[in-house]
């Protein structure tokens, strides 16, 4: 064993892993329901028209997903033109007026790929409301017809226009999944670009590594119900050719130490995003950036669809964070 | 599937599972050395002059490897007499006097059934080298001579003894592993017993529940290089019978809202014990207690025997968490 120049791999024998009795019993349906559930292969990237089909199918799902989330969170969707995309300002029902100096820039989820258009705007219902607060939820362009870095741009405009309205002191950024790896490298493209940053970045299980080197990866691959394995082509897609080590595709291997905000990161411990997770918290403790972690039993990528109290509980723990870290006036 | 009555296993077939290129080198090595180790099986718990013969192996080894560790930490150990017990005060060569006030109450590590002796204080002198404070390790009663409450009665005796000397906000307790499970309890019981509660609580990687309920104990099984299967019979030892869901045994099940000192978790994503640091941590959230959680890439339980810059960064989030919730007055 002293002389061995190969890594071992570590062999892991077939297993049945049970659902856990102790979360909730809505978590419990959730993950026996799901574990059932086929996922369609992606496209290779080079195929345009076979991912137009296929994203025309995965969004429908996503949207009526969406949709239902948003039932509970009524609100009002005011959509904005950007050059090239839309910016959609929510203002909640509940919205309360000590937030009115308050704004949440969001940057939805969905792979890269999916989740634009309306629902990017339905996304965002839910947050609106707990918070509160105005939310402005930013339509970015996606492949297969705008790869990297047309997204990114977008959100770099839609943010200026929020900028236009409201203190960064006041302004916390929001992402979920790829939309908090966009975050997290938005972050990095306004601070490069000279701007103010915001007072707080939420990343709720974000794709923050592109190369998807992360160990859970391998070990959650199959474990996590939602996510069931990586994003390979979907990136390839977006990437574009560019190198996914740069900071803009993937912020894990971005420099940190010449600022960012302070940022809350949350995941679960059967999320295939665990280890971007927890790396990029390392990554921005080490530089100094106040960072808090959260991770929640047995929760696959991205939760139980807003279904379980689990949902509910990490939620409050991103509403705690902007709320103490946002200021009024 | 929406006819279901019973809950749907998760089939994960067989895997191999690489050495993450991205962790320290010291961390490969530690992952691909430990990975082909084989596991001494335990006794029945009914066994006991089994279990004394496989302590005694199971220790030799446990001290040896101590013992290396705390080579690169010089420092003075003495020996305080309980009534059935030892605590060891450890004053470090980096002894600093600013903390001369300060104390670290330390609860060692073991599976309940080992680490104990002169290892006991051997354990700590990292940490009173790192922190350049006192620190004061309790050499507990153990198994299968003194099953539960024994060990957790002892830690009580001890904790007075430095609170004779020490203000408590002037007091860290940290527990590792079975320790931070012991830890937990401790705080538990001291509170129950009206005692004044240390100012911060350092619980790395604990078995807070002997019912070894966690997701991670199915998912990380194996997985886990270190810990490769859960601890059912040093737990059935150690036990003795008592219910495992007894607070003063598995402190997630305990009540604490009614106080708790401010706590840092530590774990790993390939640690078995993942699950049971995430609940506790939220144990904790939901109660209002201050509790923060780190989580390392592919570390597993207790991490990298010390030998890679993950354990030195972890350790440093503790001597942070400590030096920021101890008093000097």
């Amino acid at each position: 064993m002293q002389h061995k120049t190969q890594k071992e791999e570590l062999a892991v024998p077939a297993r049945m892993i049970p659902v856990p009795g102790h979360i909730s019993p809505e978590a419990q349906a959730f993950l026996s329901n799901m574990g059932a559930m086929p996922r369609s292969a992606e496209p290779p990237p080079s195929d345009k028209q076979a991912w137009r089909k296929h994203l025309a199918e995965a969004n429908g799902f996503i949207t009526a997903l969406i949709g239902e989330m948003a039932q509970n969170h009524p609100g009002e969707i005011v959509p904005h033109a950007l050059s090239a995309a839309t910016l959609y300002e929510i203002t909640p029902h509940s919205f309360a007026t000590r937030n009115a100096q308050r704004a949440i820039f969001y940057i939805h989820g969905g792979g890269y790929t999916t989740g634009g258009g309306l629902a990017a705007a339905h996304a965002a219902l839910g947050l609106a409301d707990l918070t509160q607060t105005r939310v402005f939820s930013v339509d970015y362009r996606m492949p297969p017809d705008h790869p990297f870095p047309a997204g990114l741009n977008d959100t770099l405009e839609a943010y200026r226009m929020v900028l236009e309205r409201y203190k960064p002191a006041n302004i916390a950024v929001y992402g979920p999944s790829a939309g908090g790896g966009l975050a997290a490298s938005f972050c990095l493209k306004a601070r490069d670009a000279g701007l103010p940053l915001p007072a707080a970045c939420v990343l709720a299980t974000p794709e923050c590594d592109l190369t998807e080197s992360g160990d859970s990866f391998e070990t959650n691959g199959i474990v996590d119900v939602v996510l069931k394995q990586r994003l390979s082509n979907s990136i390839l897609l977006y990437a574009d050719g560019h190198d996914l080590k740069d900071p803009y595709l993937s912020a894990l291997f971005g420099d940190f130490s010449k600022g960012f905000p302070p940022t809350i990161l949350t995941s679960g411990t059967r999320d295939l995003f665990l280890s971007n997770t927890v790396r990029m918290h390392r990554a921005l403790r080490r530089a100094g950036i106040e960072a808090e972690l959260h991770v929640f039993e047995a929760m696959p990528h991205g939760g139980f669809f807003g279904k379980a109290p689990e949902d509910q509980e990490l939620l409050a723990e991103h509403v705690r964070f902007i709320d103490t870290h946002l200021g009024r006036g």
